[in-house]
């Protein structure tokens, strides 16, 4: 047990501060800080109940799509530990959820090219895709590398499947930009391809490695379109396919049943620690209980969740109080249409809530490097400076603040005029496992995952004691 | 290809600098860094060949034991490869090595406990450690947590096992720290023990993690002492026989037929590129071609043989001309004596070379943090000073300069006045495989074993460029 003390207050009766909360100075305020981000750092590594939650979450309970009675278990499994955490209230938030199916497992093949004859291929139908029909469809390959390529060849891709086959940048040192420069193929290559007449879209899965698993993850029928279906290639066949293309003309089979079921209620889970002070200021962090539908959404988004939820077992087990309402979020639905998301915001914005602060872990649970950050135009500059001076207690621990997106779950909570902050572990390993069937507990390091859960931890104390 | 450019000296020929090698400066000459530096960073992620090498020198070749025919094979293996790099010297470079044979699959069991009855424990002998003879050896378990421990114990350990149980402290952030606050156990608990007449020791595994898999590792018998054998025992076993040791007296049975044979003749392995300017000053990289004998010494030590190869390599692809000589060592008898780093460090100050810098990699191919450096006394501040000018150029790629060790290796360089360093990557998973049956190919990530190979030559380049 830590006994928090006040000597912040003390020094502001002193010193006659402006703001009743002090920020942090050099001295001793700034030593107490590193003391206790110390032991929190001491207690995350030693007491965090993170990667025992994560096993259950992704061994026992498994992939969570949006909709699926494995995603229903998870909210009720976090509701369960959040019980036992002593919070101040612990709520499941309704929210209503897409469910798509995807039916039986989907095939393509090369039926027949002059090179290598037949040969199937590894693939995922991408989420929401709708199906091809129980027999399946047959077509030409027309190989891309873009939207915009689509256009170009316009009605010639009538009748055929587009192979989307631009790969990500290997010299994007941070993966997520590499992906961010890849990733449209995967969401509006199929709308774009359909608007043509093609059939069908391959589209190259997005990681950088050359391997046989495919890759999942979100696409979207622009209003209007004939939607058709759509399937993540592995990157090794996405190699192969381009090779035999020079060859001369390939014809693909594609068969996938996957359909879009109708909306069903879900829940976002809510645990909070209230605020003794300023109960009113709202200090969020969350990660997003849905994942895709292969492997167990071990770094995605399970790590987020259940580090989430040990930044506020590991306060408690602590005994700190804190000043501000410390909420932990676990949303619904961030894979496939971000319905939690909005249903919290909305709820939130309904009630005039408002979050100085939230903290968004969701680039998966691997070894800290530290915070992205960003905000309103008009209160950023001054919000970043602030959390900038905390930078010296928060280097020892290998942790940077620079500007960047927070998180597709919290962004939006920006409107109400806090610093919204993307956790930001080392990117080299997540495109390998993202939206795979190898997401799996195995792949996560226990201690990286109880790093993380410090570094969010530790930026929750000082958000708390000094404000945002 | 990227053309060298001459800005430097052309700069100096404008400023009179007192200095023939620029250091330096805010604007052109940085800007010039900046831009090959980027362009390293897309060599090393598109062209680069140390994941290829490392998949030979693993899978195919496997563990390296100095003496062994596999460390014999490693040796051609990266002969041969630098022979294929159109260096200006490839060197075979002899020394002789200890040559310990592990001998049969060692066994240990706890052969009665009250509690549990009987129970095979998973170890694996220590490197050097001598053998149980064919019987094996059974004798009653004494806990320990320290050398000094034993100590105390005196005379009472005669006849008995010693079970030194001191785990790895799992609040230490960079875990090299805590495997140096637990590791004298492993190297000294054997020659401690058998001082005061005990007949074997089992040492708790150098990890944090909880897992089956024994680790090894280097111990030594002091002069005089009686050799008893010494095992590395895994942590859940660790954990196991705490636990039953708290029931009552535990007898164990060990076996091993692990022993010193004859020291034999083998090598380092050195390519150079020649200097066009100051061929005196080298610039050292290298890393250690033995392993343990269990599992493939992938991350240790073939990650930074292969690394430091491939700096070689990616500057000779891009068509750099040193101004400097820079030499890659691959060097032999990390593990169980450094006799190959002795005879080149010998060779090297019979010759009166001077190293300006090493680099040394083996700490795993995980994803770079930077580098730690080390100087004689007298040196030190101006060259930390000097490589701390360039933390601008290397902080985009998420590379910081720190004080801290070099390595085994080359840290003997330091006598010839030149900064020592070492190569620091992400710390958290290396005690997971390190000495094990598990430091296997496919724990290295591809990506980051290149970044670290685009790290060091970045530092290469501007060591080479700027002198030290």
């Amino acid at each position: 047990m830590v006994r928090k003390t006040h000597l912040g207050s003390i020094l502001f009766l002193f010193l006659g501060l402006g703001s009743f909360f002090p920020t942090p100075v050099q001295g001793q305020v700034k030593d107490e800080d590193a003391l206790y981000i110390r032991k929190i750092y001491d207690a995350a590594l030693t007491q965090g109940q993170s990667y025992v939650w994560l096993e259950y979450l992704t061994n026992r309970i498994g992939a969570r799509l949006s909709g699926s009675p494995q995603a229903a278990a998870a909210v009720e499994y976090v509701r369960q530990v959040l019980d036992t955490l002593a919070l101040d209230r612990v709520e499941l938030q309704p929210c209503v959820v897409p469910h798509w199916d995807r039916g039986e497992k989907e095939q393509a093949r090369i039926v027949y090219s002059p090179k290598i004859g037949s040969q199937d291929l590894h693939v995922l139908a991408l989420g929401n895709s709708q199906g091809t029909g129980p027999m399946g469809i047959t077509g030409e390959v027309v190989e891309v590398r873009s939207l915009d390529e689509v256009d170009r060849l316009g009605a010639s891709v009538a009748g055929k499947i587009v192979f989307f086959n631009r790969p990500l940048d290997p010299t994007q040192i941070n993966t997520f930009n590499a992906y961010g420069g890849a990733v449209d193929q995967r969401g509006s290559g199929a709308s774009r391809a359909s608007k043509y007449g093609a059939i069908g879209v391959l589209v190259r899965s997005m990681t950088t490695r050359l391997d046989d698993v495919p890759h999942t993850g979100g696409m979207y029928y622009e209003a209007g379109v004939n939607p058709i279906p759509a399937f993540g290639l592995s990157t090794n066949d996405s190699e192969l396919l381009h090779r035999v293309l020079q060859e001369g003309p390939v014809r693909v089979f594609m068969r996938n049943t996957s359909r879009m079921l109708d909306p069903k209620p879900s829940h976002n889970v809510i645990g909070e620690i209230k605020g003794s002070e300023r109960p009113d200021e709202i200090i969020l962090v969350g990660g997003h209980l849905d994942s895709w539908v292969v492997g167990t959404g071990a770094h995605d988004d399970g790590a987020g969740c259940v580090q989430a939820m040990d930044v506020l077992w590991l306060l408690r087990q602590m005994g700190y109080t804190p000043k501000r309402t410390i909420r932990c979020v676990l949303f619904m639905n961030e894979e496939n249409g971000g319905a939690g998301a909005a249903a919290y915001a909305k709820a939130s914005d309904d009630k005039k809530e408002r979050h100085i602060a939230g903290i968004e872990s969701d680039r998966g649970g691997f070894t800290p490097r530290g915070f992205t950050c960003e905000a309103e135009d008009a209160v950023f500059e001054g919000k970043f400076k602030k959390i900038l001076a905390w930078s010296d207690l928060l280097e020892p621990y290998g942790l940077s603040i620079k500007k960047g997106g927070s998180g597709a779950d919290i962004s939006r909570l920006k409107s109400q005029k806090g610093l919204m902050i993307g956790f930001e572990p080392v990117t080299q390993r997540y495109f390998d496992v993202h939206h795979t069937d190898i997401d799996r507990f195995d792949t996560v390091n226990k201690r990286e995952l109880e790093l993380g859960v410090a570094a969010m931890a530790s930026l929750v104390y000082l958000l708390d004691k000094y404000g945002m």
